[in-house]
């Protein structure tokens, strides 16, 4: 599984990061999920390797502009690129009212069928390789995180399971070992039952804004990587007043306390400059969090990629 | 007055051009009018020195989403950037009936009025010092081309009929010359009847997509400048099947029969490649034109940037 950012910045884009956008590559082929889906998300896509084509579904957190104003546009361009197949959208109801109203008011007539699902309701949504479950965090809006868990880990058959219970070893055995539930002996026998799996199930959250990370508790049970905005630093919100926003110590103190592996931060106010002497820096917020947190830290920038291998180890892609 | 071109392609964004938008500034001062907001305007703006605080308007061509689908966001970073004064949107009326539900829908609240002006009806709206006329085009959705032509022209005093109207050298002079109607002896005296223009009044013509040039005729009147499509070559256009645009030959002929002294072709295609030798390459559009245009050509690029002078001469700005 790999997660590559398309934009990093809060609010409005800055020279060098847009607003938000996350795609997340599936760990087989070249299927993709979009998480926000900021403006010029779509233009961002152009400098990657990602295809219409082949994204799954488009994920939306909130209905701030930040967050959503690129969807009209990457649909639109989904549809000149010339996509046929059905697209699914997980977001509060308010964007497919949105998306309703663009197409009618700007003569948007998509060659392709929206699904969209309505995150208000915290569903559960099912892929071909992907589990999707959603957790209500707290913002000016209603805002959602997206826990995003594999659901095909590779196994090895449980011999000693198939031996005792008589399966005999042949065309049964390759079922069972597909994934196939099977019948023998008047019996239905399930996949999962008589496989090992060779890995934990891999499992990456990504949280739309969001000032109460405590809300995440379930949410990060056992998953790898959370990705948060850490919007300002301590002093910053202290500041600015501003609500419904993370800082960095907010967000380093849960992930300590839920002993979470790895943290990628994002969504950073766009005064924080990239230049490690500029003030304030980035490197301010990755200071306020370090100091309150022992696991492995990221600050996302702009085409940044990290890829979470089989093992759980989580790490940085070298650019090209 | 100066044209800045912030995208060019048609339809989709390319990795080298955006969607449609144009700046025209004033020349003098920092005021700027926005021409068309396709996705993505905004970060453009963010290459160059243009203000959010000195836009003095926004005109949409037609509702197509190259066209407008960077509004949001646009307005959205203008009021986060502290813009207070209202700004004005000269555009087809379903643009205010979508930005409403955008902001319904995205929670968001401009600190600063818009003054919706509704182009169907054709208006002629005047700036402190800019008159812009708007003319109807034909497109698969209402489109419209709007004419700018400067109010303010350096002027002399008409000596000669100042003194045979017996008005004496003084105060009442130079309120004439700022351009101040004055009473004297009892009458109102106008103060353009009392100026010599030193310059014809500057005007440029900004077209939506258009498939019959013709329309522009009136538009043309003693413009220096207009700004047209040319999304595809004549043998394009007849493969494509597309209806709507213009190709080159055709707006080449009309710019030559109207004896145009300068035309600004735009909104290539996404196919036509910046490199001459590509196929298809601008360069192809370039040759179609001059073949039935003796004027002035210019093909705009992403960040081009031109000038037309006091004296009606328009040229290239050179880069940075």
């Amino acid at each position: 599984m790999n997660l590559l950012f398309l934009g990093t910045s809060a609010g409005v884009p800055t020279k060098s990061r847009n607003v938000s956008g996350i795609a997340l590559r599936e760990s087989k082929g070249k299927g993709w999920y979009l998480i926000d889906c900021g403006e010029g998300t779509q233009h961002q896509v152009l400098h990657t390797k990602l295809s219409f084509h082949s994204l799954k579904a488009i994920f939306i957190t909130h209905v701030h502009g930040d967050h959503c104003y690129g969807l009209p546009g990457i649909l639109a361009s989904a549809g000149m690129g010339g996509r046929k197949a059905p697209l699914t959208i997980v977001a509060p109801a308010g964007i497919k009212a949105w998306l309703e109203a663009t197409c009618e008011a700007t003569q948007l007539c998509l060659p392709f069928a929206l699904e969209f699902i309505d995150s208000d309701g915290l569903p559960s949504v099912e892929f071909e390789s992907m589990a999707v479950s959603t957790f209500r965090l707290s913002h000016r809006a209603p805002s959602y995180a997206y826990g995003f868990t594999e659901t095909k880990v590779d196994a090895d058959l449980n011999i000693e399971k198939l031996t005792q219970k008589g399966i005999p070893r042949g065309p049964l055995w390759g079922q069972l070992k597909q994934g196939f539930d099977v019948e023998f002996a008047g019996e239905q026998l399930k996949s999962h039952d008589y496989l090992i799996s060779k890995h934990k199930p891999r499992k990456v959250v990504i949280a739309g804004d969001n000032d109460q990370p405590d809300l995440l508790f379930e949410a990060c049970a056992g998953a790898q990587v959370l990705v948060h905005e850490a919007t300002y630093t301590e002093e910053m919100t202290q500041k600015a007043g501003d609500v419904g926003h993370s800082y960095a110590k907010l967000i380093a103190a849960f992930a300590e306390t839920v002993q979470l592996p790895n943290l990628v931060l994002t969504h950073f106010s766009p005064r924080f400059q990239l230049n490690p002497h500029a003030s304030p820096s980035i490197e301010d917020i990755r200071k306020e969090t370090e100091n309150a947190y022992s696991g492995s830290l990221f600050q996302a920038r702009d085409f940044s990629e990290y890829t979470l291998d089989k093992a759980g180890r989580f790490s940085e892609v070298a650019g090209e």
